[in-house]
This record gives C-alpha cells, structure tokens and sequence, in this order.
C-alpha cells in the first residue's frame, strides 16, 4: 500500500469520505487500526453510528461525515413513516447523533440540522430521503474541502522556503491541503508529528498521511515537543481545532495546550487552522470530554501501569489566544481576538 | 506482590541494591519489564555490565550501583595476575564502565575511580579486592541514603498540608524518602506521574513506588501536565536529575524542560532533588544521549508509526535555571544560580 505524492491526497479524501452510507447500513473506516489494518465498522442503526463517534471509530473531521451519514441511516430506518413522523423520528436521531461526544456536540447538532432540512426539502419534493441526506452530506464537504483547500493554502504562505513545522495530533484534511500547497508554492517543508497519546493518531495518522504525501517526517513521543523547538529550529507550529470559540480559546487534542506554551517560550508562532465556531460564544460554553481514565494505562493495548495505580483522561484541551498567532480560516489569517470580523461579510462559518 | 507504607520503602531500597555481585557474577534487576515481570540480568563479565547499563537493564540511580558492582566483577576476572596487572586491568574496565552512556559518563568515572581506589587499598592489604569493592559500594549507597533521606525531608517541607505533587520519570529513591517524610509529618498528598515515554518509566516504576507507599497515584500520558496544572491545581513540580550542572542547568529525562515551562506559565513552582556536579561546570560540559530512534515508534513493543516515518530519541534534555525554584540538597535547598554555595563547607558533593 504506497501513495505518493497527488495519490496521497487522493486517498486521504477518499478515507476520509469513507464513512459512507448505502441502503440500510453506514461503513466507518476503523480509524484506531490504521494504518497498520484497513478495516470497517457497519452499522445498521443510527444509535450505533452514535456509538461508533463515541467509541472514536472515526476522529477528526470523520464524525461530521459520519453523523450525515447516520442521518442518511435514519431516514432509511423510518421511510415506511407517514411523513410528520419521519420529520419526528429524524429530529430524535439528530439529537442522539449530535450528543454522541459532549466537546464537539454543538457542530454535530448544526450538522445533523442541517440533514434534517434536506430531509424536509426531499420529503417535500417526494425523493428518496436517504440519497438526498447523503447528497447534501457530500455537497457539504465538497464545500469544507475547498475551505479547507484556501485554508491551507494561507497556512503554507506562513512558511519559510525551507524549513520545520510541526503539527499535533490528526486533521488529515488540513495536513493534506497544507502538503499539497507546500508542493505547489515549491517549498521544502520537513514535519515533526508528536505520537499523541493515549491513541497515537499523530503517529498512525499525520504522519502517514505526510509520508504518503512523499514528505520527511519524524514521529517525536509527547514529552520531547520542547526539546525539538530548542534543538531542531521549529518555524511553525501548527494544528486544527474541535472547536474555536469567538474569544479566541482553541478546543484541540489534549497536549495543545503544552505545546502552544513551550512555542510562546521559544518564540515559535502558532497557527491554528478552522472557522470560528458561533456555537461557542466564550470557553465557557465548551464542555471538555473526559474519557474512560483506564484507556491511559495502557499503550497500543498493553498494559503499563501497576494494578491500584489511577488513570486519567481529558480528550481536549483550551489554549487561550494569548498563546496563538492567528486563527487560519477561508477568510484569511485572523487575530484571535478579533474573530467576530471573521461573520462581518455575512456566511454561517461551521460546517 | 503487595507492598505497602514503609514495606514499600523497604522493598525500594532493596530493589534499588539489586545490582548486586556475587562470586564471578553481577545479577541487575531489569527494570525494563518492571513490575509486570521481576527478572533478571546476569553479567558473568564487565563488558556485559556496561552493556547492561548502555541497554537501560537499569535506570535513575540504578547505574551507579551497577558501575561499582561491574568494578568487582572486573576485580574478580583479573584476580590471578599480578598486583600492577590487576591495577592496570580495573582502570581499563573503569573507562569502559564508565562510558557506557554518554550523559551520565562524568559521574560514573568518579564512582569507578573510587572504585579503583577501594581496590587498591584492598591490594596493599592482601585483601579480597572484588569484596572490598563491594564493600565500598555498600557503603556509599547508605551515605547517599542518608543524604537522599535528608533531601526528601527538606523537599516535603515544601508541600502544603493537603495537597498535589507531579513527578518526572523514575527516582525511586527520592520518591521512596520524599513519601516516607510526607507520612512522617502527616501530609496529604496526592500525586501526578506522567508516564515517561518512551519507556513508560513513569507509569511502570514511579507510579508503582507512590503506590507501594500507599499514596493516592494517578498516570497520565506525557501531552497531559499542562492541563492537569490548569484543572487540578499542582502545588508543586520535583523531579531528580541525571546530571546538575554548577551554572544551574539540569540534565534530567526527556520531557523535563517542556513541564518546568509549563510549569512556570501555571506559577507551580519547581524543584528538582540532587547534588551540584562539579564534573558539569557548565551546560556546555553536557553531551545528551541520542538513542536509537527507532525505539520511538514503538510502544510497549508494539509499532506504532508506517514504514517511512522517521523516530527520534534524545534521551534527555536540559533545563535552564530561570525555570528553577530550587535545587534540593543535603545542604539545604539553593538557587539555581548560587550552587557554588553547595561547596562552602568543603566536601564533594558527587556521588
């Protein structure tokens, strides 16, 4: 399985689609493998697309993809309904859908809204409500992927033309448009992807999707971050978001925030990728997920610790927006604290 | 296997001296698989110790002990030459002991000379040399005991009545004394190891000594401290050191420098335990340790990371003063930047 280069980019877009729904079931690519196996989750209920997102089959961008498709499931469930009751069924599945991880749930619920008004337009027009759920499922990342596309491209302008970023934890997507643009501007970019613990997605996933995109990329372990911006010359630090709150706190894989300060201490700008989210006015609105405290006890599914010792697991973290450079969305690069100017042109943002 | 309070602390002396030499043979407990598994590594010759050592059979202070048992073995191999034979046999075998891993190599040839110098008193006497080898061994770790003792008596005066601790990596002994001081002045104290990649020092050996003391211990993974700083409000970060340089400078495991940053954004202040090193002058007197790399795209023996994904492995890593509330010695607790003082009183400080 090599993929170089534009064939890195394609299929990291065509992995990342691949929470795909079809007659009946949705298939979700087992992220938690990767890469070492290629394998599935299906699921023949919404409920258990819901437990899937919950139980990270899928991370990143993946859950927003899968949660349209749940609701493709859905209406595939209900479609012998009278129509009101399709709308009342879909409405109670968006909900368990949305809910599925507390961090990202007010995303999810734009997203599962937003299939719930596709439903309404189909059922109207007396289409099929599946297809069009997932229709709109793919018109809507067609336009997040050319967001994501000038996103990166803004990002990339930020680089020397040789030089060392380095990334924290998955965002496929933006690690493929940013390489892509890297390539294109003619710019020799090497990456250092900390392994991010207690998953290891920068280690299974960044970092395979850099080196697929014929990239020099080495994994680092997350206590060496410092080491590596004193030693190694970082020029950029980069990461997506789960959630940017229109006061500048960034919501990302626990371990930006250690990072974002180690970079403030060493002078290495930090950029952070994505819209700002109207979901969450203030950090206050945000509620970080605190996962099974057992799954840090152990590594690649060994146990490390001794019996009686305790585990602990925040899945995110808040960098606040003294700690950022700017705020890298389709509308340029912002000042995190200037992100309402982001609105001032009109347009939703999320999603 | 349970172990609790001062059983605790018992065993960790005890486990700590398991470098221990008999006739023709070094046994070291190999703390690469501690506590999951309690073997050992047999040594039959001096080589095979510094091998040992280079191999992480045993880490911390573990080295130093292992060092002066592999001097006895060297005693034991050359005991039928003759006396300036054996002379010039045990000072070759000091420089290959002494080598054996690059950062740690100035005080391991202090421990190895003084080695040498038991052995030739030993010689003068038509002693046994290998024993009296021993001997002095035994005897240099009970005056290091002590002095840890009174370091771990002066640290915990540090500690609020009630409160939260974080570690760095292994330093079973300083962890033993400090947690024995803390019951014996009736603190309460909860404790944060993150859990030391790559090796998962924290996770498998600190966080198993805390618990063998019968302390409330929590393992986090390595991206973690930050926010635990921020949620779970740390009074306090300690860690020992590998090396304490006289400018201030401290040599401890990788990820260090990245918590006492992190450490001074959250105003938790930081000590770390140990003696100045007069063989370390300045920072520039140091060479950190770059291992195999390799060895970071692994975890517990499980690949993490694609082929074609580099690793890297810097061993340690150098913390400047400024981030430094105080060094923690027998003599009292010191500025980072006054460690001069350490030596007032005459004395040697190493070893």
């Amino acid at each position: 399985m090599e993929h170089r280069a534009d064939e890195g980019l394609a299929f990291m877009l065509q992995y990342e689609n691949v929470a795909w729904y079809e007659d009946g079931a949705v298939r979700i690519l087992d992220r938690r493998v990767y890469p070492t196996e290629v394998s599935f989750v299906s699921c023949l209920r919404h409920e258990e697309v819901a437990q899937a997102i919950a139980d990270m089959v899928t991370q990143s961008a993946g859950p927003y993809t899968a949660a349209a498709m749940g609701m493709a499931l859905a209406a595939w469930e209900c479609r012998n309904m009278t129509e009101q009751a399709q709308v009342d069924y879909l409405t109670a599945a968006a909900s368990v859908i949305a809910n599925a991880r507390p961090t990202t749930a007010k995303r999810m619920q734009l997203i599962c809204d937003s299939s719930l008004q596709a439903a309404k337009t189909a059922l109207q027009a007396g289409e099929r409500v599946d297809y069009a759920i997932r229709e709109h499922a793919v018109r809507a990342n067609n336009v997040r992927y050319s967001k994501i596309d000038t996103i990166g491209k803004y990002l990339v302008e930020r680089f020397p033309q040789n030089g060392t970023v380095m990334t924290q934890c998955f965002g496929e997507t933006i690690v493929g448009m940013m390489l892509k643009h890297a390539r294109l501007s003619g710019k020799n970019i090497r990456l250092f992807c900390p392994e991010t613990r207690p998953y290891f997605q920068g280690a299974r996933l960044t970092a395979t999707v850099c080196r697929d995109m014929g990239f020099d990329v080495t994994v680092i372990t997350d206590n060496m971050p410092a080491f590596v911006m004193e030693r190694e010359h970082v020029d950029v630090f980069t990461c997506a978001a789960d959630a940017i709150c229109l006061d500048g706190h960034v919501v990302n894989k626990v371990g930006t925030l250690q990072i974002a300060i180690c970079a403030k201490h060493f002078g290495v700008p930090v950029y952070v990728t994505g819209d700002p989210d109207r979901g969450h006015p203030t950090k206050d609105s945000v509620t970080i997920e605190m996962r099974d405290p057992e799954y840090s006890l152990q590594a690649m599914g060994v146990r490390t610790a001794a019996e009686g010792v305790k585990g602990y697991y925040p899945a995110f973290d808040m960098t606040p927006p003294e700690l950022i450079t700017g705020i890298v969305t389709d509308r340029g690069i912002l000042s995190p604290f200037e992100l309402q100017s982001y609105f001032a042109g009109g347009g939703q943002g999320e999603y």
